[in-house]
C-alpha cells in the first residue's frame, strides 16, 4: 500500500471514530486524548495529520456534510417533485431514527453546541442547512401549488420549516427517547405538502 | 432583611446569572469559576446554597421551566382557542429573537448537551417539552376541526410537530444569525393551523 494510502485510510479512521465520540459527548467535552484512545492512532501520528482538536473536529464536521449530501442527493426518490421531497424527508427520518439513542444529529447538536463560540464550525454548518433547504426548495419550485396545502406558502419558507420540523423532531426525540416522535413530525411534514 | 430574604435573593442572583453564562456558554464549558467570577458570590457562600455545579445548572433549569411555564399560560390570548395557540407561538417567537444572539433557548440547549449524559437534566427537559406540547394540545382539542388545514391530523400530534418546528427554527437562526428564519417558521406554523 502506497503511503498516501495509508495516510487516507489513517485520517478515515479518525474522522469516522471522532464522529462517533462527538456525537456521544459533545465537543467541549471531548479532548485529544479521548479521540487517541478511542483511535489508537499515537499523538505524533495524530498531530502529523491534524493539528489540533479543533482542525479534527471541523474535518469531522466536512466529512460527515459530504457525506449528508450524497445522501440527499440520492433520497431524491420519486416519480414527482412532491414524491421527491416526501422520500427524502422519510429517509432523513429513517436514518435519525436509529441514531436518536446515540447521540442525534451531529449538525443541530455542533449547531447548538458550537455556533456562536467559533465561527468556522457556524460556516460548515450553515452550508449544511443552506444545502438542504435548498434542495427541497428546488423541488418544491418545480412541483408548484399541488405540492403545499397552502398556495399562499413560498416554496423556500415552507422548505425552511420542513428542516426545522426534522431537527426540532429530533431534538424532541433525544430528550423523549422514543424515535417515534419524528414519525409523528413527518405525518405534519406531509400534511404541510398536501399528502 | 431577614436572612432568610437574604438568602432567596442570593439563590436568585445566582441562578439568573448562571443561566446567562449556560446560554452563552453551554453546559460542560461552564466551571465552578466562572459562576464565581460572574455572579461575585464566595466559593463558601455559593456551597452553603448548592452541593455542586450540577445542582446549580439543575437549579438554573428548574428556575427557567417554571418562568416558561408561567410565560406560557400568559401568552394564551385571544377570543378562540386556535387564537390562544396562534399568539401563544407568535409570543414565544418573539420572544426567542430576541435571545437568538445570545445564546437561544436554554432548554434546546440543555437537550443535545445534556440528556443523553444526565437522566436528571433530560428529566426537567421532558416536563418542558411534555408540558408545552399539552398546553397547545388542550388549546387545538378545544378548537376542532377549524384549527388545522388536515383534519386527520391529532391534536396531539400537530402539537409536537409545532413545538418542533419552532426549536428547529430557533437552531437554524442560532446558526444564520437571522432571527428573521424564526418569522419564517411561524408562518408555516399558522399555515398548519389554517390561518
Amino acid at each position: 500500500m502506497a503511503l498516501s494510502e495509508k495516510s487516507k485510510k489513517t485520517q478515515d479512521h479518525v474522522l469516522k471514530t471522532t464522529r462517533a465520540i462527538l456525537m456521544a459527548n459533545g465537543f467541549h467535552n471531548t479532548t485529544i486524548n479521548d479521540i487517541i484512545k478511542a483511535t489508537g492512532v499515537k499523538k505524533g501520528n495524530l498531530y502529523y495529520h491534524f493539528s489540533s482538536k479543533e482542525e479534527i473536529c471541523l474535518a469531522v464536521l466536512e466529512d460527515a456534510k459530504e457525506e449528508f449530501f450524497t445522501f440527499l442527493a440520492q433520497s431524491l426518490q420519486g416519480d414527482s417533485p412532491c414524491a421527491k421531497v416526501v422520500n427524502s424527508c422519510q429517509a432523513i427520518i429513517v436514518a435519525q431514527k436509529k441514531q436518536i439513542l446515540v447521540g442525534g444529529c451531529l449538525f443541530g447538536n455542533a449547531a447548538l453546541e458550537m455556533s456562536d463560540s467559533n465561527p468556522r464550525f457556524a460556516t460548515v454548518l450553515q452550508d449544511v442547512f443552506v444545502h438542504w433547504v435548498g434542495v427541497i426548495d428546488a423541488q418544491l419550485s418545480l412541483a408548484g401549488p399541488d405540492c403545499s396545502l397552502n398556495t399562499n406558502l413560498s416554496p423556500s419558507v415552507l422548505a425552511k420549516a420542513i428542516v426545522a420540523t426534522i431537527e426540532g423532531g429530533i431534538m424532541m426525540s433525544r430528550v423523549s427517547k422514543e424515535p417515534a416522535d419524528l414519525d409523528d413530525c413527518f405525518v405534519v411534514i406531509k400534511a404541510m405538502l398536501g399528502k
